[in-house]
């Protein structure tokens, strides 16, 4: 947090932007912050466009169970993280984000300032080198509530989509499954955040911190992938929805999901819970599920667990429908 | 309001997804509704980009003092409406919306889809004819949010700043400042909503729905004018803005204000309000203020309204500064 004791309050909105804005470092636009619109180049004559909302006591809290308060830094990183992923799903490059911001006037300024400190952290770590907040929207309410739009470029490729995953297909991940709800259910569950071991610590890093591997969409685009999407609701929905898009059945090898449950047994021993239930209904960790050619070699950051069969859209893990759902935003 | 009588809470996302994606036409997108992202054409290379945020007690509210209801219609409509008015402001056309509902579990379904009617609606009507939400985002919150970030096509011209008004220049508006104003007041103050005659319940229609001349700004771009920018948060606040960045003054002549008086003197009376008011504080009617050459023709719906002089920033009514102020999001 910031030494500004001040609340959103006691600034107007100019007061506020003039705070943000330099903390949000260079933008790459041709028209940047400041006029009615930005301006973003579209090098190769279209658009990738996504949009993606955090709102506060349902995608973070600032006051966990255990005692960990969500930093707007934190805020400020999962709002880039889960927005830049969409792009990456598509075998694109993200290159501008607009946010808007929903903020409580008891707010306090220097949470707003580490939210766009976040944010310019996430997209320099996270390698989206060619995106920058581009311009947003400061208004009020009840609770806070943080939407990004971004923008991304195809570098001249088709798009990725949900629909070609053919049978006989490599289903793949780059990313690890599991680790983000771990963090979350630690968040939720475990009594003292503070006295947690740094492993431990680590997966609620990953909760309120996810790190999606930008690298791996257009890696995989160049490689031909033939379906691809973010794991944003659970590996076992998401794949749900591959399947439904592709009019084919996904079956996931338990054997090569085991791989992805050592490093949370830590946590899952903590908790009494099982591994498995992370790794196949966890979200937020926003890695991708993608379908690759039965004769690709994966590219960098893949790895396979699992095949493309035919027949009637569905998810079985070695062959059975697994218990577990994932996340659906009205029914929790 | 549909005869849909469930809450969001009874469906899942996908349930509602499926209920609005329909009510919403052609998107019109390379790309459109159902994957990570959507892809959008940008045909000279460049798109352009803005976010706004609609909040439930702030922007609008479920029940007025006066017995108005904001339908979803309306919240849809003004979505849009607020959203292309940034894009006209630039002098491009609107090319795409993407739309992030925040809602309560309580939230009727029914009230949901008749704001997928109202987005529809008002890019019909608004003449946004290349325009169609081509994706989304879904969640929950204790008050409705609605966002939507919003692309456009410059059209191969450049964009229109906020900075280029110069000594000697003509100020023009485009559309009539102090409608939704004076159509906000009766909403709040006159007593009995259902009471009021039917000019009166035009100028709470423009406030719940307001109408941005979407022509006027690439017609106003193609006339080679100067600076222009949207009228959201009134016009003598929005005429400093484009005092600052252009470092030069405003002047607005009284006698040229007068016009757009009277058609709100009946709400004015009623409410004992003086109608310059809400003709210089007045937000969210979303017309253009813009600055042209002095040998400008005016392009068809702009009016004179006063001149730009040599100086430091600042915004006189014939001569004077004036009280009014307009809105600010923090300060109210």
């Amino acid at each position: 947090m910031s030494d500004d004791r001040r609340t959103v309050a006691e600034l107007d909105e100019r007061g506020l932007l003039e705070l943000i804005f330099p903390r949000l470092g260079p933008d790459g636009a041709l028209v940047g912050p400041g006029d009615d619109a930005a301006v973003v180049a579209a090098p190769d004559g279209r658009t990738v466009l996504s949009i993606d909302t955090l709102v506060q006591d349902q995608d973070f809290r600032l006051d966990w169970a255990g005692g960990y308060r969500s930093s707007g830094f934190d805020v400020g990183w999962k709002c880039a993280a889960q927005n830049v992923s969409d792009i990456n799903a598509m075998g694109a490059v993200p290159t501008s984000l607009v946010v808007s911001l929903t903020l409580p006037g008891t707010t306090p300024v220097g949470w707003v300032e580490e939210l766009a400190d976040g944010l310019r952290a996430a997209l320099q770590e996270l390698g989206a080198d060619r995106c920058g907040v581009v311009g947003g929207d400061l208004g009020k309410g009840p609770v806070i509530v943080v939407t990004a739009a971004v923008t991304g470029d195809l570098e001249g490729r088709a798009p990725v989509l949900r629909s070609g995953a053919r049978p006989g297909d490599i289903v793949a991940v780059a990313g690890t499954p599991g680790r983000a709800a771990a963090g979350l259910a630690l968040l939720e569950k475990a009594p003292d955040y503070a006295a947690l071991p740094p492993a431990l610590r680590r997966l609620t890093g990953l909760q309120s911190r996810p790190v999606p591997p930008l690298a791996a969409g257009p890696l995989a685009a160049r490689a031909g992938v033939h379906a691809m999407m973010d794991i944003s609701d659970g590996l076992v929905r998401d794949a749900g929805r591959l399947a439904r898009a592709g009019g084919v059945a996904l079956d996931l090898d338990g054997a090569l999901l085991r791989d992805f449950e050592a490093e949370l047994r830590p946590a899952a021993e903590l908790l009494c819970a099982d591994p498995r239930n992370w790794v196949l209904g966890g979200g937020e960790d926003h890695g991708l599920l993608a379908a690759f050619g039965p004769e690709s070699e994966l590219p960098e950051g893949f790895h396979a667990v699992g095949s493309v069969q035919a027949g009637a859209p569905a998810v079985t893990v070695d062959g059975a429908v697994p218990e577990v759902l994932g996340w659906d935003h009205f029914r929790g």
